[in-house]
Formats: C-alpha cells, structure tokens, sequence
C-alpha cells in the first residue's frame, strides 16, 4: 500500500506521523495533504535507515544536493565525499545524477551509506548502458530503459526524475516557438534525440501507465521533469515550457487516481517578474502538486556565482509557493562542482529556503531569526554562533579577526552601535 | 548653480549630457528627472576626476561598495586596497566610514586616487574628534559637526549620509514600540546617545536649513539616513521606522525647494513578503525619490553569508524601485571584511542590481543576457567568460577543470545537452 492509498483510506501510517513531528504539523492534516497529494512522503519502502521526507505546501521548504559522476569526472569516492559533505550541510536530499563509471556501484554505496532521501535520473543509465553495447543514444530500447526503473526501484531510489511530458506534441511547441537555447536538460536532450530520429513517441508518456505500476510497487515518488525548461531569461514561459506543463498536469492527476505520488519540477532561467507567475501556473495546471525548482536562476551572466543567482530566484520562488529547491553551485555553466563548491551550494539554497519560510509561516521558522537577533542584540557570540545556519563559518571568521574588547566585532570596533545603545538605553532607563 | 537648479531652468548641463549617454537615456528626459528629484546626478563640484553618477527611476541599477578602518583595524593601505579592489569589481561608488587613524588624510587619499564617487557619514568623523579631545560622544558640540560637514564637502566628498530624520519624536516612537534590535546604524547610535544625554533636538534636524546650505554650496547630494533602520526580521516595517520616513519626506521637500539634490536610505532586515511594500511606501511619501537600500537581508541567521542574505533581498528591492544598492560582504556582523570579502560583496552586489535591471527595463539589461546564452547556445567559452560578470572568476574556475572535448564543460563531459541538441536539430533541420 502506497502513501497516498493509505492516506485515502484515512489510515495515518508511521511514515505520516514521523513526518507531522518533524514538521510539527498536525497527522491528520498531513494524512489529508497526501491524500489529495499535495503533499508527497518520498520514501522507498526498499531504503532502509532513511526517514521519510514530506515536501509541499505547509511544510518546511526543502534543499536537494545533485552529486555523481561524468565522462570528464569519474571518481566513485569523490562523489561519496560529495555526499557526506552535503549531509554535513544539511541538505535533505540527493540526486544521484552520475553518468560515468560504475553507474550501480555508485548508487548502491551512496543508498547503503548515507541516511538521505535519494533521487535519480534513470534515463541516464539508460543511455550510459545503450552507449556502454556500441549505439548511440538513438539506439536506446525502450525495455532497457524500463528494466533501469525497475532495478533502480528495487534498490530504494526515493524518486525519478522522469521526462514524461517531452512529448511530440511538446517537441513541435518547441520548433514553433523558436527558441534562444533549445533544450538544457541532459535528459530531455536524450529523449529528444531519440524521439526525432526514431520518429516515435516518449516512451515515458506513451508507457506511463507501465511507469505507475514500477513506481507503486515500492511507492517511488515521480518527480516529473521539465525537458523544455528554459535554460536562458529569453526562453522563460514560453509556449513551450507551458506545453509540457500542461501534459504533466494531466499526468498528475493520472497518477494520482494510481495511488502515485508526484511532484512537478521546474525552471530555470526565470526573470524576476516572471517568478510568481510560473509558481501560480504550476500549482493550477497540476492541482497543487508539490514544486521542485531548479534555481531558478534570474539572470544568464553570472557563471561562478550561480549559487547566488539561484538563491535570489530560490527565494522568491519558495516564498510564492516552490516547495523543494535544487541547489546550484557556484560552477554550473562552468564545470562539476568539487566538495567545497558543493557545500556552498547546500548553504545558498538552504538560505533561500528559510528566507521564504520566514514568510510562508513555517513553525520554528520566524523564531530561530527572533533567538538569533536576541544574541545579536545581548552581543552575545557564542550564541551568535550556534545559531549561525553554518557555524563553522561563523566561527572561523569570527575567529579570524579577533577585537581588542570581546563583546563587539572589528566591524565598528569601540563605535559597536548595538552596545552604545545598550548602554543609552540602559541609562536612560534607569533615570 | 546646482543640478537641480539648472534643471529646473530647463538647462541641460554637461553632467546631465554625460549621465544620458553612459545611461543611453535622453537628455532632456533626464533633465526633467533631476528637475523634479526623482533622479540625483551625484557628484562634488570640487571632486576632480570623476564622472558625476546618475541614481534613479529609469536608470541602472547602482551599487556602493563601503570601506574604512575600525578602532580594531587602522590599517590606511588596507583600506586604499580595498577601494582599488571594489574600483576593479566595478562599483559604481564608495563610502568610507572609517572612524580610526587620521580619517583627513584616508578620505582625501581616496579622493584623489581612486575615480569614484565617494559618500562619508559626517557624523563620524564628529565622534571621533569628541573622543579624541577626551570626551565621550554625548560631549559632541554641534559646531564640530557643523564643521565637519564644511570641511568634507570643500574636500569634495559627493554624498553624506545624514540622519536628520531621527528626531525626538522618533525616539519616542522607539521607545513606545518595544523593539528586538533597538538601533543598528552606527551614526543613528551617536545621534540618539547624544540626544537622550542631553536632552535636546538632532542638530542635523533642528539645523537642516545649515545642511542644506553646506550641501548646496558644492552641490553635495544629501543621503538622508535611516537611523532607526530595522536590525532584525522582528523590526521590520515597525512604527519607529516609519516615523523616521515621514520626517525623511518632508525634508525631501525641503531639500527640493532649497535645490539641494536628496536620495533616501532605507532598511535593513526586512523579510521577502514586506519588501514591495517598503519599496512603495518609500516612494510615495518622499515623493519618487530616489531610494539607497542597505540590503535589504531578508534573514537574520545567516551571518557569514550576508552577501547572499543581502543579493536576495537587494534584487527584489531594486525590481520594486529601489536604485542604488549598498553591498554586504560574506563577513557582516562578524567583522570589517578584508580584500577578498569586498570583491564577493561587489559581485553579489552587482549581480542583485542586474537581475532588477533585467525587469526594469534598463537599456542594455536583456542584450547582455541574450549574448550570454547565444555564448552558450554556440559552446563558445572564450565569448562566454568575456560575456561574464566576473571573467576572472569564470575563466579560473574552467580552467580548474579543463574537460577532454574542448567544446563541452566538465558538468556533463560527452553528455552535453547543448552539444546534442544542437547536433539533433542540425540534423533534423537537414532532413
């Protein structure tokens, strides 16, 4: 029984109330939320040692880590060290997006060794394997991608991302449309590909129903995949981008009469003005699905910085409704992140992510600003610290300028306006 | 004659037909703007060698870089280098808020030998000539204030920050709101040390008549302060902060009037969802001034990465009307950064101010986005690392990972979707 039918059924399963603690929200209210899904608890039932993860409106907004291999990089224990470091960081999910190497090897160490919700791409070793046999990915069978599912949701992968509304109606939106940068997402371009020199439909979309029954079976949450998203500020909203949401709207409510949880994912490359627009339409066109953005990102020339650019759309997105932010790295555009950058990542989203919870009402949210400022204002450092979203960074910066007098900071120095006024107040107080 | 003055006279001068070229804005248009101040043309008549800065609605988004020695950092080449470094990341002006060493000689050193516009908070060098002479900031003679603000402005400093908006009756408006933070500006904590010891008005308010004329003599452009600037989320948009506004507007139009140039600082911490709003109610009650944002942070709690905190919440403000960005570096609240953290609070800064500028319209804002992606759409890094907002940084952090095909990047190595795409369209458009 997956989630979603026990939550139909009203039963509150231990999955729902390990959550609704967690997130201290109320178990029948979440039971509610996941019924209609509008809320997913992504969990395999085959993931051991890893607590399930509720990502949609209401909760506590969500930051997830891509690690894995390429062809240009392909040290399996790198990318463990990758892992660890963003669990380190507190991010609450991986994507294993690896595509060189021992493609079941990596992910079988990261589901064994590190207690995180895992999420995966399966196109990827579909075509990693067609091209491992000789053929290019216009050769990929559609059996071998169905058997990467299975196995993969066998083996406890949390969720897919899975492409299933790059469809031929989507494609011909997209030659229509005429657009700057076509398609910039790896597992789009494959499916593209294929689609155009087989002349044949996405096997994702044409098969979907087979889909379904892999993912219930072990209650694999669908992360649906934007193919189209747009990958420059020109591109954003097109014809396009919506064509594809469109077909996953429909595609939602399928799986959700299939007792499947879905979540829909997102740009991009997003103007600012163009941010509460996009969270809007995707929670009508799917029916409040839970969001999954990528950035995004609010302008195209900050290559070395993307984390922030990501962070500013991030922010804005989760506040209008965005429920779970990739991360970006300081590197995307430029190369594979390395530990550090990864951890720069993690830390960027994850202030994005409580900037908007701030202001979606999440519990706890507003109160860790209010006991921060308290320590600020008590210039009270050690607790500054602790409360820092990295402490080890505060820490260390803290610690790299050390002041004459240790209640203020090298910043103002003896001209510390919080303590001149502590002192104003104080006196003026006592009059 | 001051800017405003001439243009008010219908007189086009020669910075105003500097600022519409630079800015590709109309000169008469422009005219107009510095007429009704909604634009200020920023600049000294005795600073030499720098272009006057256009700040304001329908202009690009600007950005100010702060240096300048504490009581625990007095190091003078310390603080020229970091001017040089925020001159190079391309700020668009400078302030020195030193208050140790012989701020005389720092300020003028700047002047001469870094081309950029420069602002200074007068009030500062005031305290630390009370101090100096023995006597704690509450012995402060207005005199000494007075004579600061002559000296500076025949020095050539091109804008003060001045609190005047922070009165006894907004005081008492902090005093009956209960605040987290009380007061976090550091010429605000002066101001109101001063004011309760002993017992009078703010000369900066009770003498605006004396500003205006200082400023007015070498067309000095006013930044009028926000002394109580909220310091925590919790402060937000509180009494106390407006208050001090509604006086900031009247003496705008006092400024206007006398023909003295005026731009308005604003918060702060501010959370996502109370931004437009302050934006707006900045706007109308000092009548489309233009608007100097510290910021805004959008959280308190992430002390290490306020470059982030603040990129966020600067690119919101700048998209809603804000048109002049104060910069935060990654060690705010912890200590007074160092060379490196000036760089990153720039480029955060910079990146922030383009993402509004996408959406406001500015000229020049798009196409820069459009030959970046087109860069990208061609795989043409060479183009792609000139396109970017920090080249250095772009071309470094490929060269760390420099990929097998040159065409491609270390991300996805042989799976480019970019590489495969354009090779599946060039194909299908061939058919």
């Amino acid at each position: 029984m997956t989630q979603m039918e026990a939550a139909k059924a009203g039963r509150i399963t231990s999955e729902m109330k390990t959550v609704a603690s967690y997130e201290s929200v109320g178990a029948e209210w979440l039971c509610n939320q996941v019924a209609k899904g509008e809320i997913a608890l992504v969990k395999n039932e085959n993931h051991q040692g890893v607590a399930p993860l509720g990502v949609g409106g209401g909760l506590r907004t969500k930051v997830n880590a891509n690690i894995g291999t390429s062809t240009d990089a392909s040290d399996l224990e790198q990318e463990i060290e990758k892992a660890r470091v963003a669990l380190e960081a507190k991010t609450d999910a991986l994507m294993d997006l690896s595509t060189a190497g021992d493609l079941g090897l990596i992910r079988r160490r990261i589901l064994r060794e590190i207690p995180l919700i895992l999420g995966t791409v399966p196109i990827y070793e579909a075509a990693v394997r067609t091209v491992q046999d000789g053929g290019g990915i216009i050769h990929m069978k559609p059996e071998t991608l169905f058997d990467v599912l299975i196995q993969q949701a066998e083996e406890g992968v949390d969720f897919f991302t899975v492409h299933c509304g790059l469809t031929l109606q989507s494609l011909e939106r997209l030659k229509k449309q005429g657009r700057l940068t076509n398609v910039v997402s790896r597992g789009g371009s494959f499916l593209m590909t294929w689609m155009i020199a087989n002349e044949k439909e996405n096997p994702l979309y044409s098969e979907f129903d087979h889909v379904l029954e892999i993912a219930k079976k072990y209650d694999v949450t669908l992360s649906l995949g934007d193919g189209l998203r747009p990958g420059s500020i020109a591109d954003a909203t097109d014809r396009a981008q919506i064509q594809e949401l469109l077909i996953l709207g429909e595609l939602t409510q399928r799986a959700r009469e299939a007792n499947v949880q879905v979540m829909i994912e997102g740009p991009g490359h997003v103007p600012l003005d163009q941010i509460r627009t996009n969270m809007q339409i995707q929670k009508k066109l799917c029916q409040n699905a839970p969001f999954y953005v990528l950035g995004p990102l609010v302008t195209d020339i900050a290559p070395g910085y993307d984390h922030i650019t990501s962070a500013i759309g991030g922010a804005l997105a989760a506040s209008e409704g965005a429920d779970f932010l990739c991360y970006v790295t300081p590197c995307e555009h430029l190369k594979l992140p390395n530990a550090d950058e990864v951890r720069e990542g993690v830390m960027a989203a994850r202030i994005a992510a409580h900037a908007a919870d701030l202001v979606k009402g999440v519990p706890g949210a507003v109160e860790w600003d209010y006991a921060m400022s308290s320590a600020r204002r008590n210039l009270d450092w050690n607790k500054q610290i602790e409360l820092s979203i990295d402490p080890v960074r505060a820490a260390a910066l803290r610690k790299s300028a050390a002041p004459k007098e240790e209640d203020v900071c090298t910043m103002c120095g003896d001209f510390c306006a919080i303590k001149l006024v502590n002192q104003t107040l104080l006196g003026s107080e006592n009059e």
